[in-house]
């Protein structure tokens, strides 16, 4: 088996849009499509769906992203600006659609693949929901693709992952792992000012490892020997 | 230095797919884009193209498909019908997109990728000019793309071919190739019936192998040192 990708377009504008990504998901042999807010969907995301007509009306509507990537392990989000611009702070890696490819291979689970508004792509909030950042290596001169294409491009890469046997962890208990390690950073009075950052960073780096079920129970372990350490220490 | 890589659109009907095609193009870096017998290109033409309506103006527009592949030292048609069905007699294996990529990948020259009509793709003549075939892998379910959409899959595989020094041989010189190959057959009386497909069949094999100018030099040398031996040997 290989992951489960899960197409999500954030409150894609155009319907002509958004029927020529049905039209790429079914051409690609995918169907689970979200739509967070979308625009109205009448004759011409019909027309530009052709064949895929059904599988955009069984599409997801949902009010906010949170909605979208409910039960999803891997959240990635797809934009046509480089990493360093859109958070001068973290500078998180950028993949291109190969090594998400590459780092997906092997791996069970539902991944959350996000597409933004035609014009203004994600906003800060959006982002710091996503575990992976990909982009798809374009000419300088004009680096911004139409969306659906975007969607084909992305499609066309990931429908030939290598099935594996390694189930990605739950959603669920990555988050209580963050939890778990924010939780140490409180309890090892890391600086205040420099704290936020320092747990979007984490969250970051974990998020892109693409982590497994096992693995989050060691890691959860490791926290937990770390935190009994500091206990046993404060004590002397 | 890479292939020079022109798109080929043949007889496009929505003016809309021509105007993403360009867009497509400018988003990966390439510039050469013939149209032949192109659908009017107005307003909806514009606004697909968005920032690359001007590289859309200064497309060049022919009437025929062999003006189209003038001086290209490869020409690839690109189907989302495989192989055996468009032609049963001569079943030559389709690539893709990855696969082109790497059989040019270290050669110089220029490369005309074709794309056919949205409703018919290419004609039996059309597909003749093929030097090879390529096809995006896709569902059986629902395998044919946007056009547009396959030119920007295409584009995104193509626009990474790495760097060689190997000058493919000019489109002139291979076809005098072909010429002296079929004179050949000629010469060894080979079967009338057979023939016509032979010649298609070698004129493919050679095709997809995107000869060098070096080989080309070699395998003249070849032929021509067989057709003494036939001369010599009828002679006695």
């Amino acid at each position: 088996m290989s992951p489960d990708i899960r197409v999500v377009l954030v409150e894609p504008l155009y319907q002509g849009n958004v029927g020529s990504v049905a039209r790429a998901m079914m051409n690609f042999g995918f169907s689970d499509l979200v739509l967070v807010n979308p625009c109205k969907l009448e004759t011409e995301a019909r027309a530009m769906s052709s064949h895929a007509w059904s599988l955009l009306q069984g599409a997801t509507v949902v009010g906010s992203l949170g909605e979208a990537i409910d039960g999803a392990s891997v959240v990635i989000g797809t934009t046509g600006i480089s990493g360093v611009r859109f958070d001068r702070h973290l500078r998180i890696p950028a993949y291109s659609p190969r090594e998400v490819k590459d780092r997906l291979s092997g791996s069970q689970g539902t991944v959350a693949v996000l597409f933004g508004r035609e014009d203004h792509g994600f906003n800060r909030e959006e982002l710091k929901l996503c575990d992976m950042i990909m982009t798809i290596p374009t000419s300088e001169v004009y680096s911004v693709m139409n969306m659906s294409h975007a969607v084909a491009v992305v499609l066309y890469e990931l429908s030939n992952i290598e099935h594996g046997e390694n189930r990605l962890a739950d959603a669920f208990d990555v988050h209580l792992f963050y939890d778990h390690l924010f939780e140490l950073l409180d309890d090892m009075r890391y600086p205040a000012h420099k704290k936020e950052k320092t747990k979007l960073m984490l969250r970051r780096i974990f998020g892109r490892v693409g982590l497994l079920e096992r693995e989050v129970q060691t890691l959860r372990g490791v926290v937990r020997r770390i935190q009994r350490n500091l206990d046993k220490d404060q004590r002397h």
